[in-house]
């Protein structure tokens, strides 16, 4: 069961495998995988928390990237199983930030960011969050 | 100029940059990337035949594939420049059908394939394709 | 337990969640990732019957593609859940195929395909396939 | 002919268009797609400066990324055509600093960022920087 952590932060973690198509020359991820992986945390941890995000959309709430920032920290390779430790809490009045860690199996650090939300109306308005968001977080 | 080839063919010939994102550890392009290299092939021969594909879907024709083919001839490596030798025809009354030619600057193959679009309303229903199409054909 | 399926194929089911990354603005799959997603059918049939893939690259033994087919045969949004079953078989003296039925959880086609792969040395010469994979298919 | 900017800054504006296969449900880039624009950006500039990047890797020089920010700054759609303002600097006594802002026709911005690379050896120990690239930065 999904508890909400310390100081009005939601926590998760999730797991993935390298992809063939996500390594490169160098027999590491490509960088903007990366932020394809964090897509994954953001969708895996909202879920964990009773919040699927294509409820989000349906609700007419949606989530656009405003930042993104990704510290590189090892080399992951092809089949490689990887943890994804993501947190989300309110950054400001109308945005999200979610963060993500990133190891492999042995412990060994991955790679590191967030990324930062608005939160609009379809027609990209800004919009007050909704109250069962909010709720979340206290 | 571009002139409609022979057999009720279009063609085209457009270039592009191997990215470093698009090669996978054994130094030569991931193979889901000749797909959309061959999707810049037909955005460009319908640019160059006067049939912007924006407008298009702005005039209430869409394009959805409904096959794929790709023959893998040989290697293609970061910052290669390679040539999308694109024809275009129509396969049956509902259905247009784009073969591209990848080679690289030594003349060399690199992919070769093709796509089946039907042409469909956003609806997803078929739809007689339109006049300004089937005339270039002619 | 995977068991060798009838006339020399083997067979095995995955599954996996759509990304947004995964979806352009028609609200589907962009047709490319049907051939990532089969990478993955790949590599988890691989590693059901006992021959990771990573272990065939240390022996020496490389799969390059030499054809790839899809039928696209209906829409997957983001956050579908995917079965993939997959069957790998010998295609000639030298050669593998894949083939991929992609569906989603209402039993729905999504799509259905198939990759041939040459078994080559690293430096691209065709190789007698090694004799753990023969007895596979036996 | 390019010329070095001021403050030990190399600059240079390259452009390319938006691909199908880069535009998510909402209608604009996904959001990782901005770092592989930014890959292309890096390119460019260093070939605009005579050290094409193939060159830097024959030589035993690698650039790997140490972190990356993005700003997003507004919408870009399929087939916009986008400008990128790209700057290099060094950032310290072995990394090297790319800075990316992207603008569409009509000078709207899109996104801005910047990554950081170390220069390694390939076996990933840090190396000092070559002589003609420090050059370049006088």
């Amino acid at each position: 069961m999904q508890q909400p952590g310390a100081n009005g932060k939601l926590e998760h973690r999730t797991s993935l495998r390298v992809r063939y198509a996500e390594v490169d020359r160098l027999g590491t991820y490509y960088n903007s995988r990366a932020l394809e992986w964090f897509e994954v945390g953001r969708t895996e941890i909202m879920r964990a928390h009773g919040m699927v995000y294509t409820q989000w959309e349906e609700q007419g709430y949606m989530l656009p990237l405003v930042e993104a920032h990704v510290n590189y920290r090892g080399r992951a390779q092809y089949d490689d199983l990887l943890w994804l430790d993501v947190s989300m809490e309110m950054a400001g009045r109308a945005s999200l930030k979610f963060s993500v860690r990133i190891t492999n199996e042995a412990g060994e650090a991955v790679a590191e960011g967030y990324t930062v939300h608005a939160i609009v109306h379809p027609d990209g308005r800004p919009i007050r969050p909704p109250e069962w968001l909010l709720q979340r977080f206290e």
